[in-house]
C-alpha cells in the first residue's frame, strides 16, 4: 500500500505530467516524483518532448546520489524499450531505486513490460496510485495507444438551442470571449486541430494558437476532398505547420509547396474517409485531434463511431434558425441516439462547457480490431 | 433594520409562501410569521388557494392575541384592498401588530398601498428583507402583475445539439426519468400548460400534472387554429380543464361540449396572435404559463417577447438530425439573438436542467405598454 507521503507525491507528479500536454506527440505526457529513504522529495521530473529525456531521466538526474534506496513515482508505466533515450526501467534500476510505484500501465506493446524488468531486478513495484487522475491528464495518449487511431475531441460553440451559426450565416460570436480563449487552450493540448473545407470557405480561420505562452503549435489539417481551399488562406501561413487532405483525384497544382496528402473516398461518397485520415495523422505522430467542425464533418466522425469526447460550448443564446452544431451522422431514430455521459460543467463567463464521453467505447481503428 | 430573528422568521416565511406555488391564480403565493415582543414565533400562515383567507390572516389566527404589540413578516406587501377577504393592511392593525416587515412591494394597482395604510395607523413599517428571495418564489404573479399578461416559462427537453426529435420523429425518451417528473413539478407549479397543434397531432399528450400528490391541475390550453383536436383526444379528458384556442373561422362542430375560443389570427398569418392568446390567459385568471412547445409555437412567442424564463433539459445524446428545438422566432442574425442569463444549471440523472432568463426583461402586453 502506498503511503500518505507517496499519494501525495504522485498527485505532483500527475501536475507536472501536464505541463507538457500538447508538447509529447508521439509520446505520453508523464510526470515522475523521487523520494529518499526518509519520505523527501529529493527530484521531480516530467517529459517535455519527444526525443527529449523521459520524466524519470530528469527527475533521477535532479535527485543524484539521493536517489538510492528511495522511491519512484510514475505517472505512467516506465518504458522497457531502447527508443530516441534508453528503457526508463534500466535508469531505475542503475540509479539504485528500491520501490516503484505507477499509476497507469503501460497499454503500447513497444513500451509495456518496466514493470516486470524493474521486478526481476529485486525493485518492489506497485501500480495503480491515482490511476484515474492519472489516466484523466493522458486520455488523449492512452486512448490512441489502445485503439490504434489518434484520440478525438469534438468541440464546439452553440447556442442554447443548438445552432452554430444565424440564419444569415453569421456566428461571430455566438460563444463569449472565456470561452473562445479556452478553445486556445485544447488547441495547445492537441497534436492537430482539423476542420471541413466547410468552414474553411465559410470562416477562412487560421487555427493556430494564440495567447498561450510557450505553446507548442498544433497541426492543422484541412479535409479538402477536391482541394478547394486558396494558395493565399490563412491556415497555410507558417505559424504552425498545414497539412491539406484531398481526394485521389484532386487538382493541386494551385498548391505548390503545400503539404498534401491523397485519401481514399468515404464508402458513401461524401468526403473522404475518416479512417483513413486518422491512420494518416497517427502515422506523423498525431495521437490528439481537436475536431473543430463544421456539423457535416463532425457529422462523419460521429458516424465513423471516432468521437472520444465531445467539448460543447453553450451560449445562453436563442437563435430558432441557422445551422445546427451537428449534421447527418447515420443516426435515424431516437434508439440510436449516440448517448454519452457528462464529465463535467464549467461555467466559462456567460457560457457553459459541457465534457461529455460516448457511454459505450468507440470504436478501434479496423486493422486493430478483434 | 431588521433583526436576525426577523431574517429567520423571513426566510421561513418564504418558504411557506412556496408550498401554494401553482395553487393560488390569481393571487400571489404569501407567506406570514408572527413574532411576539419577545421576537418568538406565535403564527405561520401561507395562502392556500383564492378566496381562502390571506396568510396574514391565517398566521393572525394562529397568534391570537400573543400578535398584540408583535411583529408580522410578510413576503408580499399586505394588500389595501377589500376583495374575497377583507384588506389584510386593517386585519394587522385590529389585531394590534406593531411593526410590520414585508419583502417585496405589491406592484398591482388594486392591491398596493398597505404600506401607506399600515404607516397611517402608526405601525413601523419596513420593506426589502430577503427581497431577492420572495420575488424568486412569486416571480410568476409579479412578473404577471408588472407585464399585464400571464408569465411564461418555456420548457424543452433536447439533445446536447439541441434536437428534441430523432430523424423519424421518435422522442420517447431523450431525457430521464429524472427530468420528466420535474416537468410534472413545474406543471404543478404553473396555472396553464400549453402546447401548439403540431404537438397534439404528433404526441397526442395529456399534459395533467401525475405523481405529485395534492398538486392543483394546471388549466390545458392547445393551440390549435383549425380545431383539429379529435374528441377523443387524451388532453380532452376530466382529469383536469381544457382550453382549446381556435381561429376565427374554425369549424368546431365535432367538440361539443368542449371549452374553445376563438382568437385573431396573428399579424404574419401564421396561426394564432399570442397576444391574444396570452390577454385571454390572463382573463382567466392564469398567472403563469408553462409553455411545452413544440418548436414552431415556441418560435412565435419567442418572436412576440412573450418568454420569461427557459428550461432546458439537455440529455447528453447527439442525433445530427431530426427537429430543432426552437423553430423559426424572426432572428436572421447573430446580433438579433436572444441572449439569456443562465440562472441555474442542475445534474437531473444523466441531464442537465439550464435555467435561463433573457437579459432585456420581456415585453409588457399591448395595453400597457408606455
Ligand atoms: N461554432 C462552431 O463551433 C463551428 C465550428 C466550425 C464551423 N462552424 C460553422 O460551420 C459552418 C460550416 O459547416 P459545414 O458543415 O458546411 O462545413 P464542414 O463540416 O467544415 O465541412 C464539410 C465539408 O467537408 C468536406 N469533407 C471531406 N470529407 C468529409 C467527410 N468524410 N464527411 C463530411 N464532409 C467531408 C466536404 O466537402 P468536400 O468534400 O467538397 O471537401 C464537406 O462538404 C460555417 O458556418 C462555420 O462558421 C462552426
Ligand atoms: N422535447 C420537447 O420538449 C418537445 C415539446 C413539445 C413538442 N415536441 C415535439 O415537437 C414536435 C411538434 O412540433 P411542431 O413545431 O410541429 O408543433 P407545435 O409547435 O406544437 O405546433 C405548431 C402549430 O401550432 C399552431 N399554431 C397556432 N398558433 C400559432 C402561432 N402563433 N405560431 C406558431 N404556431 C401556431 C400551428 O398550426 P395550426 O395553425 O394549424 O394550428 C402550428 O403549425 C413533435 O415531434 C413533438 O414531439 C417536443
Amino acid at each position: 500500500m502506498a503511503t500518505a507521503t507517496e499519494t501525495d507525491a504522485m498527485r505532483r507528479a500527475v501536475a507536472l505530467s501536464a505541463r507538457a500536454l500538447g508538447d509529447t506527440a508521439p509520446n505520453p505526457v508523464v510526470g515522475c516524483v523521487i523520494l529518499d529513504t526518509s519520505g523527501a522529495v529529493v527530484g521531480e521530473g516530467w517529459h517535455r518532448r519527444a526525443g527529449g529525456p523521459h520524466a524519470e531521466v530528469h527527475a533521477l538526474t535532479a535527485a543524484g546520489p539521493l536517489a538510492r534506496g528511495g522511491t519512484a513515482l510514475v505517472t505512467l508505466e516506465p518504458c522497457n524499450h531502447t527508443g530516441r533515450t534508453g528503457p526508463c526501467a534500466q535508469a531505475l534500476i542503475e540509479a539504485g531505486i528500491a520501490r516503484v510505484v505507477f499509476a497507469v500501465a503501460d497499454p503500447s506493446p513497444t513500451a509495456a513490460g518496466g514493470a516486470a524488468t524493474l521486478r526481476a531486478a529485486g525493485v518492489e513495484v506497485e501500480s495503480g496510485l491515482l490511476a484515474a487522475e492519472a489516466e484523466a491528464v493522458n486520455v488523449a495518449w492512452l486512448t490512441s495507444a489502445r485503439k490504434g487511431r489518434p484520440f478525438v475531441r469534438w468541440k464546439y460553440g452553440a447556442t442554447l438551442d443548438g445552432r452554430i451559426a444565424a440564419a444569415d450565416g453569421t456566428s461571430r460570436w455566438i460563444t463569449s470571449a472565456e470561452s473562445r480563449s479556452d478553445v486556445h487552450r485544447l488547441r495547445a493540448e492537441a497534436d492537430a486541430v482539423v476542420v471541413g473545407s466547410g468552414t474553411l470557405i465559410a470562416d477562412d480561420p487560421h487555427l493556430a494558437v494564440r495567447g498561450i505562452e510557450g505553446a507548442t503549435q498544433p497541426l492543422r489539417v484541412v479535409v479538402d476532398t477536391r482541394a478547394r481551399i486558396a494558395p493565399t488562406a490563412p491556415v497555410l501561413d507558417d505559424t504552425a505547420p498545414t497539412l491539406v487532405a484531398v481526394g485521389k483525384d484532386a487538382d493541386t497544382a494551385h498548391l505548390p509547396g503545400v503539404d498534401t496528402v491523397r485519401l481514399p473516398y468515404a464508402a458513401d461518397g461524401a468526403g473522404l474517409d475518416i479512417s483513413a485520415l486518422l491512420a494518416e495523422l497517427h502515422a506523423r505522430g498525431v495521437r490528439s485531434v481537436l475536431l473543430e467542425g463544421g456539423p457535416t464533418l463532425a457529422g462523419a466522425f460521429v458516424a465513423a463511431g471516432a468521437v472520444d469526447t465531445v467539448t460543447a460550448y453553450l451560449a445562453p443564446a436563442l437563435l430558432g434558425a441557422g445551422k445546427a452544431a451537428l449534421a447527418e451522422a447515420g443516426i435515424g431514430t431516437i434508439a440510436d441516439a449516440l448517448r454519452l455521459d457528462v464529465t463535467d460543467v464549467t461555467r466559462l463567463g456567460p457560457d457553459l462547457r459541457v465534457t461529455a464521453v460516448p457511454t459505450v467505447p468507440t470504436a478501434t481503428a479496423p486493422d486493430e480490431e478483434s
